[in-house]
């Protein structure tokens, strides 16, 4: 069976970039887990001995520390760094953009609004980042913004990195009537969106799709979702032991994408199962 | 008959402020009409001796030389002053706002992008403060933003203070979803707005409305068609010799407003004629 990959596909550039990090500190340990697959922290555990801190007490004396993806706040990195611990900082850089905006604009006198959801990690160390943390304000639906009181006329405003361009338009375009000055930085990253992008233009030149990644993940079932409206026979599977040989019977192509959380290596079995298929 | 003025009605705070400067400046002349109303620039000569030029070549030695509210290009303001003529600044503080904001933001690497009518004295006036010239961009309309070429990813933008925010909002909108940085400097005047918000209150609450100011002035054109929507019985009139007895027969209440050119002399007039129909 001929087999294509979308053409973005599985983890996004600052996840790819944080794996690479981890395997070259072996007898590392990372600050929460890298991602939300089980099967690539064990990966990581079993052949670089990359382990897992739940928080910072865990952390000992000459240990390797990686800060994820997701970035930490500031004064954590600050306690990480005056203990004896090896500190790598895998934070994305897309990540790392917004929190130095929030301390420089912050600094400079405006108020600070992040539109993000004030319990994930990646927003909590961006507003870590705002020198007055009572003027920095997380808001994840238009409707919460009438109760902020802003303490400058001046808005400087960021977003959490996988949020929709469209909410943040309207978030911003609230704050534009209002005040004198908004300062908009558009630090929503496009990688869900391409995934999204790349899996229906593959879907509508395929005669099979298949799907991979975590039956309960939210971005994988929309992926899913969005290959069976161009192709009808398109299935989600969580690996390659889910594949059925009669999926392929009279196909002659099949598509193949995989969800943000799905490592590279799951994804490379499927296609050498599939491609062995008659 | 009963007379009531709408809540707002008339010249702006802009205008305003620039007669009441013409009138403490006797044997001045403005730099352009102060006003689109001929009555009230002969007002001003007859009363004040305020003349008028039409250009920087008029001016002589030893004379007074009143800005208007729209305020001049920056390098014939510097003109103006490096000769021997005293200059009065007029300029709208809300005009002075955009240009001063043109020239900061211009000097700290932005890209400029205007909304507005470039021909229009305000906005050249404002585009005038750019410190690249060929980075300074001014667009009325959303289609003619896919031929701006910036220079920088971070662009700064003010309107026009005539102009609608809905429109405003439009053009702002792709520029953020384009861009790194979008600093969005709110600077519409909400003037002409509150003049047909009071307007259209009132036209609820009397039983005839009088609505004053050019028979070709687009504003007072709108003022009236407000009017009309809520109140049959609504009349556009230049002045009070317009006036005819028969429209307040069997009335009770009579609204007046006024177009954002219509001196408050006229204004008076009419409503003194008014008050004395029984």
């Amino acid at each position: 069976m001929k087999v294509k990959l979308a053409s973005s596909y599985g983890f996004c550039f600052g996840v790819k970039r944080a794996i690479k990090i981890a395997e070259a500190y072996e007898n590392s340990a990372t600050m929460g887990p890298l991602i939300h697959n089980q099967d690539e922290i064990n990966r990581l555990k079993n052949d670089f001995n990359v382990g897992l801190y739940q928080n910072l007490k865990e952390v000992k004396d000459d240990d390797t520390v990686i800060i994820r993806t997701h970035g930490i706040p500031k004064n954590d990195l600050k306690d990480l760094k005056a203990q004896k611990a090896k500190v790598i900082n895998a934070t994305c850089p897309f990540v790392t953009t917004p929190q130095q905006i929030v301390k420089k604009m912050s600094k400079e006198g405006y108020s600070i609004l992040i539109f993000g959801d004030s319990s994930h990690p990646e927003v909590k160390g961006v507003k870590s980042y705002g020198e007055d943390q009572d003027d920095v304000h997380v808001i994840m639906e238009i409707d919460e913004i009438k109760n902020l009181n802003f303490k400058n006329s001046k808005i400087a405003t960021v977003a959490q990195t996988t949020k929709k361009k469209e909410k943040y338009l309207e978030i911003v375009n609230h704050l534009i009537l209002r005040n004198k000055e908004v300062r908009v930085f558009n630090t929503i990253c496009d990688a869900t969106f391409e995934n999204q992008d790349a899996a229906r233009d593959l879907s509508k030149e395929v005669d099979v799709m298949v799907v991979i990644g975590g039956k309960n993940s939210s971005n994988t079932k929309q992926l899913h979702s969005i290959c069976k409206e161009n192709c009808e026979d398109s299935y989600l599977i969580e690996n390659h032991n889910e594949i059925e040989n009669s999926w392929f019977e009279g196909k002659k192509l099949c598509g193949v994408t995989a969800g943000a959380s799905t490592p590279d290596w799951i994804i490379q079995e499927v296609v050498n199962k599939i491609e062995k298929i008659n």
